[in-house]
């Protein structure tokens, strides 16, 4: 009965992969499988919604629109309020990264 | 700036450790650190929320009403409707086991 999101990771060495694990009324739980992927320097996520982001496994860098670079290994986590503006400076291109995200309203 | 949740892990031995990660209206993000503990065999939770729980690490099982049991291991999720009765059936005694709860109404 219990799914796996470490087992079976989608091939992301092409693109992200994101898989949609639950949807509810306000809430959404999400995988996103990264290889090396970033955002391009001028591109920026500014989201509607609050994101809170686990790193399950590799490694990775986001960056806000202040400049600063937040470094993220295993079990790192950190919440992004809506229109909190930030862009994926850097993953891992040398194995899968693995991203949590629980986006809420 | 970010935390992370799999360092500085409580000590589990005496009892389970549940560590609030996140608090917002209608959503609650929690980490809870066993070893070998369980439920007693008769005392199920019953929970007004929904609850989606992921393992981060660890082995556990989760018993459900109709006596079946799930068997966790690292990458492993669950949906648990609200009132879904259940207990936790057996952690591993010999490492920390660390879940990751998402509860919501």
């Amino acid at each position: 009965m219990a799914e796996n999101l470490l087992a079976d990771l989608s091939d992301a060495r092409q693109t992200e992969q994101f898989t949609q694990l639950l949807q509810r009324p306000g809430l959404r739980i999400e995988r996103i499988v990264s290889r090396g992927q970033c955002s391009p320097p001028d591109d920026w996520y500014d989201q509607n919604e609050h994101e809170w982001v686990l790193l399950l496994q590799g490694a990775a860098e986001l960056m806000l629109a202040d400049g600063s670079v937040i470094r993220l290994t295993a079990g790192d986590h950190v919440y992004l309020p809506a229109h909190e503006k930030h862009r994926v400076h850097w993953t891992d291109p040398q194995q899968d990264t693995v991203w949590l995200a629980v986006f809420h309203h």
